[in-house]
């Protein structure tokens, strides 16, 4: 089993420059994990129009997740749920049950008015049709789940606080049941002195000897440097731990041996 | 005049979360400045179907510039540049330009077999047909610009360092010209002492007095906690630096006024 999901992330703030994405890598990190894998990020403006056609098109990509995030505040630029009602045709509307989680979390909070569900907090509680709220245990926003076609479509706040949470409470098992045994492994080794265009036919000769593990080479400071550090990272998704370790090592080793017959640079 | 932008970043290391893409910030950071609006940002992985598909998108899209970053440096997973052939219907072929900078650069630099053109070295010199290389002052890849349709390809390098540079130096202009004399205009203020929710009429009316001010809230800690922070941003993209001024101080003032009119907590 395999399990595709496609990120996207709304907000004004990211296509400003004024906010670094750290929640699309902490998302894609947490699903390699898991054994899902991230085929696309998207990061979108406060528009539903925008938002409704990267949705779109993710789905028509067959991805099994489409994880949103950001955009379901009780501000007028929280759109992403209009976006998600928009591509789906699920019209929005009040859910009972989001309703209930928004009401006790103000319940629980020491602000002015918090038994009054004003219509900003309301607004929090009105889905597409037939979706199933996720309740958020640090903030106000519930997350929301709508099912369609064979995709699942997870939206989450965008405060990295309140993404993470959800999603470790709730989204996370979904991806690894979907993923089924399936797990993500890596390993790196950093090389000295040896420039980049130096070292790739040696990765594509331990690439052809374990089609399995995929080497990549992460410049640290920039082909040209001597002295400049190469990060070789190898990766794989394997059913088994064992093995998994075991193709990482083999492919190691090849790369160690191939380095130790190049020439390297006399100091 | 306007300029619009789509970002791709090209690379598996995004995708699994191990790299933190702040290539994506700053460009949208500087090209916000320039007075251009980043209207998407896509990251892929190592893919030439998948590089080709959202550069075919984001043309259609009808933007002004498509910058990608990442996938031009000397190994096999370097494949942006087959992925924009391949959207483009432009071969890839031998470009004497660029071979010419790629071999300027390795004679400058103090490695092994400076002078020797390797396969890989030659790739860097590989571009579609028609492209014109961006000379890169502080890597070996050279940054490359292809005309299609009308819009404006640009790939960068994903070496930060490297990225800016041929930024600032060759990229920064063009994005300028085509802005006209547009400018982005930013200004923030800090609030405390009222949740979002009731942060949200607020932003309401002051919009619609202020139809040209964007006013965004960022929560600073979650909604719910009274003490935490809430973030004002007003932002305008304006020909004129007085008017720009002038428009986000109204705005703030008829925030602060409606603020000091909204009954805060007591202590």
């Amino acid at each position: 089993m395999a399990c595709s999901v496609e990120i996207i992330c709304v907000g004004n703030e990211l296509l400003i420059g004024k906010t670094l994405n750290t929640n699309a890598q902490w998302l894609a990190d947490q699903i390699t994990r898991l054994g899902g894998k991230v085929t696309r990020i998207t990061e979108v403006r406060d528009d539903v129009q925008e938002i409704a056609s990267v949705v779109k098109e993710a789905v028509k990509r067959k991805v099994d997740f489409v994880i949103t995030s950001g955009g379901l505040g009780p501000t007028f630029d929280d759109k992403t749920l209009q976006g998600i009602s928009r591509a789906t045709g699920k019209k929005l509307k009040l859910n009972q049950h989001a309703l209930r989680l928004v009401r006790n979390r103000y319940k629980e909070m020491s602000v002015p008015n918090r038994l009054r569900l004003t219509k900003p907090r309301v607004k929090m509680a009105i889905l597409p049709k037939g979706s199933s709220p996720i309740s958020n245990p640090v903030g106000t926003a519930p997350g929301v789940l709508v099912e369609y076609g064979s995709a699942r479509l997870i939206s989450l706040p965008g405060v990295p606080k309140e993404l993470k949470a959800i999603f470790d409470r709730s989204v996370a098992e979904m991806i690894r049941e979907k993923s089924g045994e399936l797990a993500f492994y890596e390993s790196s080794m950093i090389v000295r002195g040896i420039v980049e265009s130096a070292l790739s036919p040696l990765i594509d000769k331990v690439m052809r000897r374990n089609p399995e593990v995929y080497v990549k080479s992460h410049p640290k400071g920039g082909e040209g440097r001597t002295g400049a550090l190469i990060e070789l990272h190898f990766s794989l998704t394997e059913k088994n731990r064992g093995k998994a370790r075991q193709r990482v090592i083999k492919a190691t080793i090849d790369m160690v041996r191939m380095l130790g017959k190049t020439r390297l640079r006399r100091r």
